[in-house]
């Protein structure tokens, strides 16, 4: 659950635009990345001093600059203050517990979204990514828990390949969402795979661990939509045209990323009612052990109970119980028993019982 | 689950609009046929290079180019090239995991819809059909799974009957999406008709393969209600004459496939009502067979184990039980046992156990 | 389930305007009676040969034809050419599984609803009724299963009474519609009884046919819900002034429909959740009983078998068991029992098994 | 259930217009009242004849006409005759099952309420009660069942305190709204204790009749849902100022009601899922009360059938058994019996069965 | 229950706009605090009399008016006269229990929102604060249960420090609201902690505690919804600038706010769906424990049932048993037992049930 609410509450009372970092504590130095490039330049280096930034806001070539960590309040209050950033904003940037939005301010655009990780073995974990989209640059903050997803990106600008050379900082704020949202489908699939594994064992041999799966999957929808949803709004307000950051051409790009996302939530939905129809099945099948177990007993019981009281007479004391002195007594009762076994079996068969 | 959920995350990391086919992995030829008709003229052949088409492109009859297999990265990306698609649209053309969407670009509308496929004994599978509408064209495009839908379409086009021969290339692509919603009609006839088997069966003699069936069937309904749902965004986004595409002779027949996308979608919402009512009666039939399981181990206990005790009672070896010298004791224990289980016979048929 | 269902998939691959019957076989001929009135002028009579219907079209006087039977397509065909009906609209006249709905067109405006039948024994059953409603005329398609609900509004035109012979086309068309809906009010008291039947009988003694019952009804409910829900639409879509066919006197009898509508829906919605209530007390009853059957059983064997044990110990044949021999012994046992008996039942009573 | 629904099947078939009551069956005389008052004038009389009201519809001063009782159709058709009602009104005055509504007419709006009665003891009954608000005057129509919930109403006027001597027949009609949905609160309130004894009730000691009591109160629930959901747009409608009749000093007024309204719906949706929150713990308590009924079963069982079975070993008649002629054979198994006895009763603690 | 429904009923019948207390009884003065500042200029006192703050009405200096304690209806009257409030808002101020709104009123806009408390070990409680918006000054109405959240902010308005004593009184309202909400974060954050623990003691050890638990937090979860629920309306009703008294610098914190409380409902569905999960697991926890009794119960049966039996044959009184003269008859019994009993041990392992 850590994963689904953060402590939040430690900023109650403070004035609106303070920096505070909410999120997981981490030590260790923020890595800042530079990539500056137009259609024939080109460089990336690793910067030091938040600093080294400012120049690029001035040149006409695209820049991104990527933030690894904002655990350092200073230095993105630094990095905040040299591209003119609204406090409102550098308080967002740092408390990782935002729900995914846009916000339009006058010469920059400020979008919110969730980092997914998590392998076959791992629960799905969510980190924080800012960006901050202005006319040519782009800035963008990560939590810097576990690397990026933005590797592929980063080949494809260095090698020049396809359009992103080509295009403007709004192209690049679009691959950068293209890249999260297409690393969603990574993860479903993962689920998809797990929850498939779930299914066959369930219908092989549930047990009450089956039933806490169901549970944590579910519990992983939940965070999945709660991640997803929003989503949706950003990616159709960018598309909306409200901003002139935002060109023409990139907002068919823009429909494509929706429909990505239209398509997420929708395999989350699928998902989510497999495990309700997953959880009715369990349901049923330890109602149905319960009616085998107890079958098993009645049919015990109704064999033996009539048996052991015939056996019960005939170890009466009386004096005078003729069939006692008979020379085929014994046998008698032997076939007698027999006989109503059988007919029990036979009763039980007929009733689908065995 | 296969059909669900698609592998599609060989493409995260990759530039927007490149060419990957996503979808069950095929060898073989893609077939390419195109009729070229209008009213007086008509002509039919296969193609075997791509390049065969390009003619078609300017002249004015209508040219109806039918695509079989989109395994084939190159072929597509020439065709589209051709026709002057957009890389999102190719791209889109060859991932065979779309929603059912439709996009207007300038001069040609891109339209996805899912054909169904299912025999009686089979279950439901979809293939991704793509149309692209020009002003005087429309290319389709198939997985060519298992053959399509649409010969009586090209029965029709070539005997001339009806109106289509009449109309322009809008007329053509509404007949596409028609003869695959009136399919749909098809498929949940033969499954409204398993649904009702199902029913009888789960009346009589429910079982544990009652339930999976049901189950089985709810998702088939989650498929289903995920193919037509958007369809019907579709329709009416095609009807709404945000395009010059579309003629005005042809929105009433627009009207005519909106309708029967609700109805299907209606059908839909009503199998999966169904759906949940027999889920209802499963449940309770389990614990009804409880009940009854329960009642014939109670009444064979309830009658059998004081019969056993007091059995038990004259098996005593106490030196001084005057009851064991009585000349009619046995006799009087078999009177005993008798009426008590009479008794008990009456008492549960008082409680309409019996 | 056959009422939700019908065999459209006959229709499949056929061009969109072929007139094919959708719906349960019929023989026999149709049978077309026509009324032609106005404010003081009347004629009623039965049509052998539909063209005995066209000189009709031209006559001011209001004229309602009524067909009933649309198994006959020809006959269709040759009435809605006269009227210069579209061939989609003829198209679904003639296939009985249509949503309710409401179509302008140019002259005139194309209805369909549902009339119900069912009395107090008989399931609920629906016959489609088309509506084509002219300047100066209305003609009605019945399927002609049952006879119809019109006669109290035939009988009030031949008699004059009331406005309608006063009134145009658009209070003909109204007015059946209105017979149409005041119908759906019975049909639902008479369910309401049938409920409430069931409801005591669950309270008193719930069966599987109970259970059964309730899911019957749930089942009709669905079925009348997609008859009524759409018709709302039609009725408020007919009192949007869409069309100059409908004038403004007829408005506020539209809203009066409309009013009906709702009131349909509403209870429909009432019963519908009535009905989930009932399925949670059966389903509670059924835990119950069994909760009481497990009581009986466990208070015999909770008495009885420390009682068989005990007279189990003295039935041993120890050489060396001194209770054997004392002379009171055997009542001692007797002693032990009793009170062992009691101590049980008052435990019982304590925790309110008894 | 006979709240729910009406017999108002016996209309159909008759013209729109046609007056006829529908609801309980009432004899006696209608209660026709009269208050007429301005800023300093005032009187209050009984009408014996409807006449007698005709003149104040046309005096500028404020008329409140209340009629008690609408089981006599000509009194309120002549009533409805001399205010100039549309028939459909009247139709609609006369049947008391109508849903809330607002209807306006040229000269008057329409307006149907209902007013609940229902003290500690009794189920919730519903009285409809039909507003006419004119330019001067206010037409109120109540069922007379049981008196109404106006007095302090008229007391306010008669004493002439607060504002409403000084505003016109708009604030009259509000006045009466807001009495009619004040009294909504008490009867929640008496509703909300009955619910809270009805828990407490659950955590101690449930019964069937728990069961069904909350049955009772979810079906009042929807009874109490079905009164008031519309009435929310009937008072944000007369707030709308879509009437001259309703002026600008009164919408404030109005908007004080409609929240009122929506915080009455607020509360009956809470009780709603409290209900539900008290069923799913009644079927729980169910179970466990079944789970703890087994375990004395098992426990007994359990611990007596091993017992048992010795006890009948050494009740065999072999010759030759050692045991039985040892000295301390019969200790010996008392000894072995305790220690089963204590072993078992220490398994079932660690189990936390006991 | 007591904090979901208050005792509104008591106005039942009296004229809007009277001045009653609704909410819990409470004795002891109001404590009223005024707090007027400027960027320069700085005081804080507490009144005793409320005509004090008369004066500051006109002072062009930010002022703000804190009320604990709305029992005192005379107190209340007074203030409400001197800054013109209408007598419906003063009668919503006393009336505790408001659900949350904003109105607009000419010249001042009247907020009503909810404060809450709770600690880890006390259930969430709510009071009611009343803001009144004007040109130049905020009153602050609480019912001083239990002091306010407002300490933070009183400090931030001494000391300078922020925005707060550069902005006018929109920002003060503001800042109240914020505080309010931000307040809301840590109430939930407890929540999720208790629930976190919640979930660990039903994985490990699931009471009839755990179920009422569970349910109490669900109707915690009621009561939130219904006090955050519409809080989002009032945030942006305010964020839509219908009034000039919201100035635009302060709408972009009226945006984050906004966030805010979407953020707040976002976990409360969560937490709900959590607890759904929950309830889940409860009760087919209690199925799984029913059957593992039920299992216990049939193994021992199963086992000991034929065993006395066989024990029952042997104590049989025949006089022809040839069995019981064998030297080894007695021997071969206890064999037959334990090669029965270990048949049956590794069949209940063959179905898992050990």
């Amino acid at each position: 659950m850590a994963k689904l609410i953060k402590k939040r509450s430690k900023k109650a009372g403070l004035p609106p635009g303070t920096l505070v970092h909410i999120g997981e504590k981490r030590a260790g130095e923020i890595k800042i990345t530079l990539i500056d490039y137009d259609e024939v330049n080109f460089q990336e280096r690793e910067i030091k001093m938040v600093e080294e930034c400012f120049p690029f806001r001035e040149k006409p070539t695209i820049t991104w600059i990527n933030v690894e960590g904002v655990h350092r309040v200073e230095v993105v209050g630094r990095l905040g203050h040299c591209f003119g950033l609204h406090p409102l904003v550098l308080e967002d940037i740092l408390n990782t517990d935002q729900r995914p939005k846009m916000e339009i301010y006058g010469d920059y655009i400020y979008i919110v979204l969730k980092m997914l990780y998590g392998g076959i073995n791992h629960p799905i974990e969510g980190e924080q990514v800012s960006l901050i989209l202005g006319s040519n640059f782009v800035v963008s903050f990560q939590e810097g828990k576990e690397g990026d997803v933005f590797n592929p990106l980063r080949e494809r600008i260095r090698s020049g390949k396809g359009l992103i050379r080509k295009m403007g900082s709004d192209h690049l704020a679009y691959s950068l969402i293209d890249t999260i949202v297409d690393n969603y489908f990574l993860i479903l699939e993962n689920l998809g795979e797990k929850i498939e594994i779930l299914e066959e064992e369930l219908m092989v041999h549930p047990t009450t661990e089956t039933l806490q799966e169901i549970q944590r999957f579910k519990n992983e929808m939940i965070f999945l939509r709660r991640v997803v949803w929003p989503l949706r709004e950003v990616v159709s307000g960018l598309g909306r045209k409200e901003s002139s950051l935002i060109k023409e051409t990139t907002e068919i790009y823009l429909r494509d990323v929706y429909d990505h996302t239209i398509q997420v939530m929708d395999t989350i939905e699928v998902y989510r009612e497999m495990l309700s129809g997953m959880l009715d099945i369990y349901l049923s099948s330890v109602s149905n052990r319960l009616n085998s177990v107890m079958k098993v007993l009645t049919i015990i019981a109704t064999i033996f109970m009539p048996l052991t009281f015939i056996a019960g007479i005939y170890g009466m004391n009386f004096k005078y119980m003729p069939e006692l002195e008979w020379r085929w007594g014994y046998p008698a009762v032997w076939l007698i028993v027999v006989i109503i076994g059988i007919l029990m079996l036979i009763y039980f068969k007929r009733k689908k019982w065995l």
